[in-house]
């Protein structure tokens, strides 16, 4: 093939060198944790568009700055503006009492003084999708998918399809409003999550939440009874607008080929419930992280490493949609990236879309994080993460490195998401393997494979 | 002594016998669980005086009918009225961001528009009484006692002296408001704690309130950047006149000795967060079950069996103090008595006050409940429980029978107390001891030493 004709990319053994090195540092250093503690207790909540998400912007930038990189920016993202002012849910009827709910992103808000309809409910988005019309009209739908905790937290599919693809049903099939059983994995938690719809019109919304899991379990024995149940919701949320938000970047500048960059990075906005440590201060940290422990090496790396804190992925990439519309013609000079976005778990598996003369690059990365307990599965392509997800999209080379996610949607989009919920051992260890990694990337010789249109086919999803 | 000069008491053989197949029924019995269920689902929160408080006693009401005790009535018991209806905190400076907390029972209510105040900081409730009240005038006092895990949850002593007192002294020493780190065990749960205070005139009373575990520690870590600590506190909340609650109490009455009784109960309000499943629907359930269980045996015991549903004991055992007011008179034919108020948890130690003639009859009853998980300290008094710890304080011969209360307080008084967090067995469980205590006492020869004024210096203090 034509493939075949091509050098093959490898890692010069010095650099293999340096990247082992790198990765104990990392392991036994504190770069991280204090990075994501710093973020949530300084700035707190991060929701996007609020006052909050800007003074994140200027607090990454500065961080940024105080690290020492060598080149701090921002590249304008809009999107539309969604806020959230309060919430409250009651059975009315037959047994009153409060629920603990919460809107989901793009919901809309209720009437003032509220929304009070009678319950239709569906074990599954499949049995609802099955529903006739006319039995949901003028009524609140509620289905009640169950996710459990797996390490790859594959359950989130179709939790967070009954999430977004849920509400638009609901509101086509002429409901009043939609609930979904949160799509989390904490029975005992009285802390529902939000997320987004697939809302993308305000005059297509409907007023969309989640019950905690007790919450449901309570709505669930309410209806076993057989009478009708009657809620009653009060959601204060809706769009505003539009804004415009920041990608902040900082670059350690490559000393021999500056304009080829690895991309690493997370999301810098948060849902508001918690203090988004897990979802993502953790992941803006490793990135951070290592490519300040890439700078702090003897000398700048071969190429540049680009850190990208991503604006809005919660509401629907907007982050990273913007950031590859703006760099796709750039494609080629974006050697590999991937982005941290599962929570503060340790690495386990590292897969890659390269080109095949860059398997054997790949081969000697896994080698240098195989000891930290990352397996490479050659098998799997990689997608590069959320925001990247969308560079991989454009033809960008990317890894997936996958974090063990089993206590994550514990977590993940409720109140529960606070920093001590984050194991600073483990956050380590995934600095480690962006640092060695990026590294290694940074002085291969030769190439992964990026190009306008390559691995449009790999099969990759995240 | 006198004492020695009394025939022992002691339970016949055939009662033994019954109590042991009872038990063994109990024990795979499920009355327990569906009575903390229908209770937590068909009534939900029952905050004393609520609308909720006045169905709760409606709903006992017409179950214990339907269960077929002998007799349902009810006692009154007045009580202020406390009211709680929206509870907001957040940091102002330097860092802006919300805080999860709840108010105190008790708390007044904050200015129409809340009040915004610098913090000073106590590690202990200790430090704080040490401190100068010029230090604290006009501030915001939060102290930050730690509680852990333990099976007879001792911490609480510490936690719940920090709530209740702490309060009465920042008022005092003239603090605009009182906070503190939760009086509760789960580090990683946004729940704060409620729970009463020492304030008894509204005059008296400050704004004062709890943090949720992970809030307090944010609010320390700010405050450890050492830079002036302003919040803002917006409690809706606060006293409102008199309310008039009851005591619901059920009976089997005594075939032979109808006006002999064995007490037992639990508490029917609860704090208004969860839905009082284990604080306290399960004492309630366990007692109603254990006296269910019995009354379903061939014939009624020789003695009354008496399940009481204490009124408003979460704001300072006052259905308890009404009760034993009232009965105070014929303390003498309470043959034996205590109340569950600690959980769902198993019933792993029992003690008890009696007089020394009815130790053995207490040997007994230890044998038959000793398989089944429960060890009998003779050194130990019995304090009879919460609420009927006050007719134990009138000379009510009395026992404790100590749950494992080792995640009691990750739920207590918090809005995760619900039913997901007790285990059908462990309450079955509760159930067997129950029933064949008060089957085995309501049976046996003689009595354990009630009387005016007995026990007055048994050292119990439950
Ligand atoms: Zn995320
Ligand atoms: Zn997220
Ligand atoms: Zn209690
Ligand atoms: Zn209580």
């Amino acid at each position: 093939s034509a493939h075949a004709a091509d050098k093959a990319t490898t890692i010069p053994a010095k650099a293999v060198a340096a990247a082992t090195e790198l990765r104990d540092k990392a392991m036994a250093d504190n770069t991280g944790y204090e990075f994501v503690s710093a973020l949530t207790t300084e700035v707190g909540p991060r929701l996007a568009g609020s006052e909050a998400d800007k003074r994140g912007v200027e607090w990454t930038v500065a961080k940024f700055k105080a690290m020492g990189f060598d080149k701090v920016y921002t590249e304008k993202v809009s999107y539309p503006l969604w806020e959230r002012h309060s919430e409250h849910a009651a059975i009315v009827a037959p047994f009153p009492q409060p629920l603990a709910l919460t809107a989901l992103g793009y919901s809309a808000g209720t009437p003032a003084g509220g929304l009070t309809a009678e319950v239709v409910a569906f074990d599954t988005l499949e049995a609802f999708k099955a529903a006739d019309p006319a039995t949901v009209k003028g009524k609140i739908v509620y289905v009640s998918t169950h996710m459990t905790q797996q390490k790859d937290g594959h359950d989130y599919g179709m939790g967070s399809a009954t999430r977004t693809r849920g509400p638009v049903l609901a509101a086509q099939m002429g409901a009043a409003a939609y609930l979904l059983r949160s799509a989390g994995t904490d029975p005992h938690s009285r802390t529902p999550h939000t997320g987004v719809t697939g809302f993308t019109d305000p005059k297509d919304a409907i007023p969309a939440a989640a019950l905690s899991l007790p919450d449901a379990d309570q709505l669930e024995r309410v209806l076993k009874e057989g009478k009708p149940v009657t809620l009653k919701l009060d959601l204060d949320v809706g769009f505003k607008g539009t804004y415009e938000g920041m990608n902040v970047i900082g670059e350690v500048t490559g000393r021999k080929k500056p304009k080829e960059v690895v991309a690493i990075g997370g999301h810098l906005d948060s849902w508001d419930l918690g203090t988004g440590a897990i979802d993502d201060g953790a992941g803006v940290a490793i990135a951070a992280a290592a490519a300040k422990l890439i700078k702090d090496m003897p000398q700048r790396p071969d190429r540049t490493i680009r850190v990208i804190a991503f604006a809005n992925e919660e509401m629907g990439l907007w982050g990273g949609r913007a950031y590859a519309e703006a760099h796709a013609k750039d494609v080629s000079n974006f050697q590999l990236g991937t982005e941290s976005d599962f929570g503060a778990g340790r690495i386990w598996r590292m897969t890659a879309s390269v080109k095949p003369e860059a398997r054997g690059a790949i081969e000697q990365i896994a080698k240098v994080i195989e000891p930290i307990g990352v397996a490479y599965d050659p098998n799997k392509p990689g997608g590069g993460g959320s925001d990247l997800s969308q560079m991989h999209a454009k033809g960008m080379a990317a890894l997936s490195l996958t974090q063990d996610g089993t206590d994550y949607f514990d977590y993940h989009h409720n109140a529960n998401d606070t920093l001590d919920k984050i194991d600073p051992k483990a956050l380590a260890q995934n600095v480690a393997v962006y640092a060695a990694f990026a590294y290694m990337a940074a002085q291969a010789d030769g190439n992964f494979g990026s190009a306008a249109g390559a691995f449009a086919k790999d099969g990759a999803h995240d």
